[in-house]
């Protein structure tokens, strides 16, 4: 039997803190060397400017095993379709029965949102006070939401390239008691702040070196492939700590690759995770002067370990529906 | 919106008839290079004997996308449960919505029949009248309907090692209208036969070439990884031509890695695939004495190509239901 799952589902069993939690949990069993995450295997589909990527994990702590199934089609907006879509294959990996089918989207911002809390918690100063986002888009509110739950924020600064989504952004973050203040330019929304996350879809680096102001904790999310760039390497050359989730998907990524390439940073200097400090084999932040960068790529098993309690959560609530797809 | 399709109902959305139309023109698409197959991504469940392979394609011909999810797990019928599982999720390649999840296993076993059908229209005998199956498992039933397809079939010869699994085969095999003979072992399977298809799990290769007669056209089903043997080296040795459906999978195939290393045959003996004997671009079986050999590992491009009928069809006949999992 399968339970199906949809987004309304998803976001009605879910909350930040369970996200937290379960997305800590998953780190620590990769710092352990308990998961298993395949390469993803990545279908083009150019003609269309899209494709869809397959991504399955196996956490042995949790006993979770699937697949996200994601697609990005960059004009769908013209068919008034979200760019992103997807779903999640929950299986039981003692048979490999699918047990849940759910949409991916609402469980693929808060694990974004909940990796970027356990590296505040892990890499972020004693006091982190004040956050600014660069790139106010639909994961932004998740990242202040997911800060909230490890720190006593209070003010953040926002800046995005359409004024539109600086507005949306205020309106989805007011109910999180902050104070909200929308900026000018990427550079106030970089000085003077604890913790910065980055969320842009940009090609090129913006975020200067000479913004950053002693201590900061950099989660940047936005890049994920070859032609994605928000940090520039002088940042990564000047950070005290680079940790990645996953270092064979952050050496693909353009800002990542550069640094490398002018020698900003090498190689090895990325290969401490997240999952590492978690599990207590490598050192987070050791002194409130430090800069430290947290590279989020986004794992496979970040996705599987929060739809399995997702899944537990539809059975014991009863969400959902149930079909006998495969026997 | 998505359409959910039980096992229930791709069954009864199907016939072979369809499966060997849509399943030729998936291997026309392919020989013509209008198909997209990136490499399976497999997710290792050692510890559950177990394992999940993701298949993902694309046929710019039909405009189909998709993947399919199949698990398998050596172990699971002390469960009471099938030991393969999965889904097809057909997508939009325009858009990336997934207008379909469907179980799997119906169309594996038609599509892989279907196949081989093809593989006998254009490498069998003018005139095949007499099949051997050796391993009458789940799929030596599609073999035998889907070469009734393509010919006018008489008698099939079955062995198996197991009695009760060669009594089923004759029980599935009756509504066909075809002489059935159960044989005391693989050689008598194997002589005096037109077309052979083995669909074993064997290990170990136990088909000998003096057993052939001259115009046998083996479809070599059963070995799909590096631990699976069922030709032996002089089988391939001793073929007149050597097709595969895609070299890349069939080179990992233990009985073609033995059939290199002896130097039986060589690597490039493999390279013409049925797709491109379809497309005219390579030539089939050229006269009634020469004996050939299509090693079928399967593809995922046959799976989605009859998913998307299996998804019109559903549509059309209002099968299934309709969930929007994901908006």
């Amino acid at each position: 039997m399968t339970r199906i799952l949809t987004r309304q589902d998803v976001e009605q069993l879910m909350d930040m803190e369970m996200a937290v939690e379960i997305v800590e949990a998953a780190f620590k069993s990769h710092g352990y060397g308990r998961t298993r995450i395949p390469h993803r295997s990545i279908l083009e589909l150019d003609e269309f400017n899209g494709m869809m990527g397959m991504m399955p994990a196996y956490l042995a702590d949790s006993q979770a095993a699937g697949v996200k199934i994601i697609s990005h089609h960059a004009h769908n907006h013209k068919k008034g379709l979200p760019e992103g879509m997807g779903l999640i294959l929950y299986h039981d990996p003692a048979t490999g029965m699918p047990l849940a089918i759910m949409d991916c989207a609402h469980i693929t911002a808060m694990r974004t949102g909940a990796a970027t809390a356990v590296s505040v918690k892990y890499l972020g100063k004693k006091n982190t006070r004040v956050a600014g986002i660069v790139g106010t888009g639909v994961q932004a509110v998740f990242q202040v939401r997911a800060i909230c739950q490890v720190s006593r924020l209070e003010r953040v600064k926002a800046y995005d390239l359409r004024p539109d989504a600086m507005e949306r952004f205020a309106a989805t973050a007011a109910p999180l008691g902050l104070e909200v203040e929308l900026v000018k330019n990427p550079e106030q929304a970089c000085r003077e702040v604890d913790i910065l996350a980055t969320c842009t879809s940009s090609r090129h680096p913006f975020v200067k070196k000479e913004w950053l102001q002693e201590g900061v904790h950099i989660a940047a999310i936005g890049a994920d492939m070859a032609d994605r760039r928000e940090l520039s390497p002088q940042v990564y050359g000047s950070a005290d700590k680079c940790v990645t989730d996953l270092p064979k998907q952050a050496l693909l990524v353009g800002e990542i690759t550069d640094a490398i390439a002018t020698g900003a940073i090498d190689e090895a200097a990325l290969h401490t995770t997240l999952g590492e400090i978690v599990a207590g084999k490598a050192k987070g932040r050791e002194n409130d002067a430090e800069l430290t960068i947290f590279k989020s790529t986004g794992m496979a098993i970040q996705d599987i370990a929060v739809a399995k309690r997702v899944y537990e959560l539809a059975i014991e609530k009863q969400a959902g529906v149930d079909i006998a797809i495969t026997p």
